[in-house]
């Protein structure tokens, strides 16, 4: 047997309760595994520990498995009766049988050694407070992420000075153009016709950028983009027509105008701030010019983002305060904490208990690029912005030489590195402010389409960043960051685009496979590019996601009930094709 | 290469911050990797993230390494100048290079195809907050663990009517035989001439049992023990000798006279007490009998040890009040949490928040038999009760089957599961009030000292359990709880086998190597069963310890200081011979 392939432990997303009842177990083993079983009970069965009583339980074969690269992933659900759990894995290769303990390999001769003390796995008690929650309706929920400043600017006759005319072409990092929360208000109706359920804004606070991630007042809306009563009305207006929020905080770092840091600029060591922020070396404090000479942390090295000491109590609770005064003066439904690697632990674990205590369903989003793992056990985040999936997908559009199975595998890598409860939640995205625009990659609608049908059947949350209803382009940040082109959205060529997004945005909501957990990669195409895999419902309703990323048309048959279709005809998928269908029972 | 056994994350004990400066990775893969190199810098080196720019870092051999069954652990150490850190892997096969990132193996190509989003593993920023941080004395304790009832009886003039007349032969679990707090006070001269640094006291709070694992005061010192006023006489004695005193703190349920408890019997769901514990059926709660028919939860199906509900706030804050009672009135040095795994993990880090709050260095130790690392991860306990080590020594002894690599591979499995900071403080046993003596599991001197041998000289902090001095027989529970025969404490055979312990305390307290967390298994002696590892202190001075687990003689050289020897003459190890000896430099 292949043993340095095979992974198990009693934690994080190996072993966890999905719910107070039930026990999800998932291992990994080599290919050369063919049947897997667990030996489970509970661990008092037998009398207490330590004792020289022979412990047995049930066997229960485990038959769910997904495909990594070099390993499969078995996945079973256990209901211990009593919360508790003791067990351990028998492992069938063509030839051999081991017996897999925490502590290792053995053989049926060893397990049943009089005297040997048997390491089993444990899970010790299901408690209540320590289960995972997230939040229910995040995974009805379709997003739309707007950057307020080149969305809609709702009150022209206000603008300051220093606002341009609104203009679609490229932009960069410094000019404004007057979007504002009036003109996104005035655009509720048009993201409500389009399916849209929830809106995810960049930040609004008062800053001196425009894309306001330099915060100086974390209490107040910034003038440019209304006040704090139009944000009620925008929250509001929102709800009344099912539409969530989702606000943007900033609390790795301040902007230069934060009042504690210009307290700490003019006051030294002596500031009653001095500990807010992460200061080494007070006689350069006022320098000006990029942090790499570390007289103070910063984000990115930049002096005008000095980092927030999310150590301190004092600042903990300050942010703490700051969140639950958005909830009570805004009514928030979801708050995405950006940078939300880099503030501390100790930090987020108290925000989510004061947060959860005052709004229980809350949906607290990690801005985190890289595994987060260590941020969804529970009691942090619910979830995190799924760019190792928008990787993922790129890459496998981008290198023509990645066979259809190593999409399979960077899709289970991705829904298998958290619990089912974050999966659910998981904030799917292609594309966003900080990433170039996802029509801007490969400058081909087929391929743009392809990648929305993947974005809106995959477990999760789907977001849409502003404009890709109408395909937008845009380079890396600033330039993804256009004005979105109101004056041509009744064309009809933009007309037709907006009309497949609420196709694809139809599906997602109607089809509860598209929501669903639960999916599989059949291969039942020989083409070594030509995608698919079926989403399964509680029912095991199936829906089936066909893409076609080989050079050449491919059949891949006829019936079911199509609700998407993109150059296919009577079976027949044509190179860049794409093809959603139910499956017929 | 064989990719399946290579394994890293940016969590757990994998990559994590020792301290504030210094991060630690380490890495497993197959033994066909012959050299590995992490290439890693400052995440922003090249601009923020989701940008076009292209990063590169700087490359460093990783060249540290133990060996585990299938797999090698590669251990590294970082310091990063801002706190952050990206990188990804370089390894060597050979004749294959892979490029090892957070979602897979790259090849050199495809590591510089442009476009392509690489996923880099990240250790975003170490934040004081959450460093894992353990008290430092511990480290340098020799724990001895008493249970009070069979200790010493330091008032036989106040014995209650059920007290038995002292007897050193076996027991069973109904007997009182009358040790208390007196008689523990009494025998501190005795402790500290020994050489021991620390007590573990089983549970002295009021119950009824002679055990005590069934509280019913948690606030009382038991009065067959004694009263609080003689526990904190009791903790200053032992402070003013140099000895650190840890109690036994049973929360994962009560005894049937606990107060609250008898209110719900009482009283039933209209108690205020009723969600203190974990009640299914109220209309069956005074029934008596094991509690496999779930009308509440127990210990172990014990109806008269209901389980207390730790998801509760108000259980939560009821016992760390509790505790923090504890630490003031008897300035205790360390808590022991008896099935320190079924109680929330909510309840834990709300218990560590506390009481390192009033008592910064308070030593917190989970009793977990198993894989414990969840709890480990600095908010909870500082260590756990190092049983898989126990477990692993017995079993190799147990089995002459058993090559001494598999020795070599389970030390190095127990001191790969947690982070560094944790195994410096891991409490290391060979047996307790749980399990049979070590004496009684062979019956045989030498193989009893082999096993001291390597108790004394691993890392973390290693505790005899009373009696194991004079190396006591006593089987699985009640038996190994006999009462301690003073009488005899002076004849020659157990003053030589006291002179043994002061032998093996002394090597561990003197030498900065015993207590060292850096240690190897260089297997010079060619014979399958001769276990050989040198323990390194800082200045890489060694020290040797050598086991002859084979059927005959074997040469092991002369040389060197000898600390401790039996069966030892002029460089001939006899069977069963140990041998710990200071290299010369």
């Amino acid at each position: 047997m292949d043993f340095a392939a095979v992974y198990h432990k009693t934690s994080e997303q190996m072993s966890y309760p999905l719910d107070e009842d039930r026990l999800i177990v998932n291992l990994k083993t080599g290919y050369d595994v063919k049947r897997v079983f667990i030996i489970h009970g509970d661990p008092f069965d037998a009398g207490i520990l330590g004792g020289s009583e022979r412990w047995s339980g049930q066997r229960k074969e485990i038959v769910y498995k997904k495909r990594l690269p070099h390993q499969l992933w078995w996945t079973t659900t256990l209901n211990p009766p009593y919360k508790r759990c003791k067990y351990y894995f028998e492992l069938h290769t063509d030839g051999e049988v081991w017996y897999y303990f925490e502590d290792g390999f053995l053989t049926e001769e060893q397990v049943n050694m009089p005297g040997r003390l048997l390491q089993y796995f444990i899970v010790p008690w299901m408690n209540p407070a320590d289960v995972n929650r997230t939040p229910s309706w995040v995974n009805d929920t379709v997003w739309y992420q707007i950057f307020p400043d080149r969305f809609c600017n709702g009150t022209p006759d206000r603008d300051d000075p220093d606002i341009l005319p609104w203009q679609t072409g490229p932009v960069t990092n410094k000019e404004k153009y007057g979007g504002d929360l009036e003109g996104i208000r005035g655009k509720l109706p048009y993201l409500k016709d389009l399916g849209i359920t929830g809106i995810y804004l960049n930040p609004i606070m008062e800053a001196e950028t425009n894309h306001k991630y330099d915060t100086k007042d974390y209490t107040k809306i910034d003038p440019s983009f209304g006040d704090n009563a139009g944000m009620r009305r925008l929250v509001d207006n929102a709800h009344s027509m099912g539409i969530r929020v989702m606000v943007d905080a900033v609390f790795n770092h301040c902007g230069r105008k934060f009042a504690p840091w210009l307290d700490v600029l003019e006051k030294g060591a002596d500031s009653p701030y001095s500990g807010w922020f992460m200061v080494n070396d007070w006689s350069q404090i006022a320098k000006t010019g990029n942090t790499r000479d570390g007289r103070f942390y910063s984000f990115a090295f930049a002096d005008w983002m000095p980092k927030l000491n999310t150590n301190n109590p004092e600042v903990i609770d300050y942010f703490c305060g700051v969140c639950e005064q958005w909830i009570r003066e805004f009514d928030i439904d979801a708050i995405r904490f950006d940078v939300g690697n880099e503030v501390s632990h100790r930090f987020l674990k108290e925000m989510r208990r004061r947060l959860k205590r005052i709004r229980p369903d809350i949906y607290l989003l990690g801005e985190i690029w890289h595994d987060a793992s260590q941020w969804l056990m529970g009691d942090e985040y619910d979830s995190v912005m799924n760019y190792p999936l928008m990787s993922g997908i790129h890459d496998y559009f981008l290198d023509a030489s990645m066979d259809k199975k190593e999409l399979e595998y960077m899709v289970n890598r991705c829904y298998t590195m958290y619990m089912q409860q974050n999966n659910n939640v998981l904030f799917n995205l292609l594309d966003s402010h900080d990433t170039e625009r996802l029509m801007n990659r490969f400058h081909d609608p087929d391929i743009f389409y392809q990648q929305l049908a993947v974005l809106f059947t995959l477990p999760g949350s789907p977001c849409i960043y502003y404009g890709t209803e109408i395909a937008m382009e845009g380079g890396f940040d600033p330039d993804c960051r256009r004005c979105m082109p109101w004056d041509e959205i009744g064309t009809a060529e933009n007309q037709e685009k907006i009309g497949l997004m609420k196709q694809l945005i139809r599906i997602r909501q109607t089809e509860e496979t598209c929501r669903s957990p639960h999916f599989h990669f059949p291969n039942q195409y020989p083409d070594r590019r030509c995608v698919e895999y079926i989403k399964l419902d509680p029912d095991n309703r199936e829906l089936e996601v066909v893409l076609n990323c080989s050079d050449g048309p491919l059949n891949v048959g006829e019936g079911g009930e199509i609700l998407f279709a993109r150059k296919y005809d009577r079976g027949i998928l044509e190179k860049n094709g794409t093809l959603i269908r139910k499956k017929a029972l």
